[in-house]
């Protein structure tokens, strides 16, 4: 899908960090003007819908610097250079829970700013949870606590801003919808 | 919520754009470690789930230059400065879509990237969607083909990985979760 494309005339690289980079294109607009646009490089995540045998979310809550506050979201994390998300997705879910599954199912994908930035977000289903003995450790500047909410918690979470991010706001409907076509059927 | 809160030892500002800044902050773990945070700023959006009196989806169609593709999303825009979210919501639709309403509806807001963004988007619901004869047009460097999906047309978008970014996921799954709990009561 290349309709309306706006060509690059040329890119100024501003900054190269550990998880973003951020650059300045030049374009050719479709009547001919140009524009700049600001776009941020990422390197994409998974995030897990984890559910317990008891049927509760695994949910972690840790500090967001952007934002300033914490934020409870479904366990998630970025890609490693040449990882594939099936990989990473069960990376993340051991060492944020401590949980490993080997029933980890692809559900769906979606970039979360496509306006200013190309993270794609990769979304799986983690079900027959177990907890292990000794799981792979979280990263060292990661300081996370994990929640266990049944999934009318979770929407009271949603209500009371303490879930604030896209890809848990999408997670907990998921998981709404899933209930309610369940009742149906 | 400040759990695992992490101190600001420094802020380096590296850029100041249109749309976006960047900053690194140095910060203060709860460990006592320091580590450095890559933060966007970014002054928020809306994003409009608008329905047509044929119970249809308006969608625009737009190219995204971070991705080099274009993408069908729900009309969205950012908020301007001092700009309340509902003003906004009512503008974007008009400017993107031709569309007004009297009945604009606060539906959910969620962090687009926590990880990285303070981006903060707002969605709402617009039903009794009337076309203006002559609409408040959009920005110079807009280019958007608007489309009308139904709800299933929509899903058939999202497998095609056409409707591919957060805010339309969650749009199009809120409108299969008010279908499934319709027919549920």
């Amino acid at each position: 899908m290349k309709k309306f494309e706006e060509k690059t005339l040329s890119t100024e690289k501003i900054f190269d960090g550990k998880v973003i980079s951020l650059q300045v294109d030049e374009v050719e607009l479709p009547n001919g003007n140009k524009s700049k646009r600001e776009i941020i490089k990422h390197p994409g995540a998974v995030a897990v819908i984890a559910i317990t045998a008891e049927n509760k979310i695994v949910m972690v809550e840790q500090y967001r610097k952007a934002m300033e506050r914490s934020l409870v979201e479904i366990p998630a994390g970025k890609l490693e250079k040449g990882e594939e998300p099936l990989a990473t997705a069960h990376r993340e879910l051991e060492e944020e829970t401590g949980y490993v599954t080997e029933s980890m199912v692809y559900v769906t994908s979606f970039y979360t700013s496509p306006g200013f930035a190309d993270e794609l977000i990769h979304l799986f289903l983690a079900e027959n949870l177990k907890k292990k003995e000794d799981p792979a450790s979280a990263d060292d500047d990661e300081f996370v606590e994990i929640l266990e909410l049944r999934l009318e918690e979770a929407i009271d979470y949603m209500k009371q801003e303490k879930i604030y991010d896209a890809k848990t706001a999408f997670a907990v409907q998921y998981l709404q919808l899933r209930e309610a076509t369940k009742e149906n059927g």
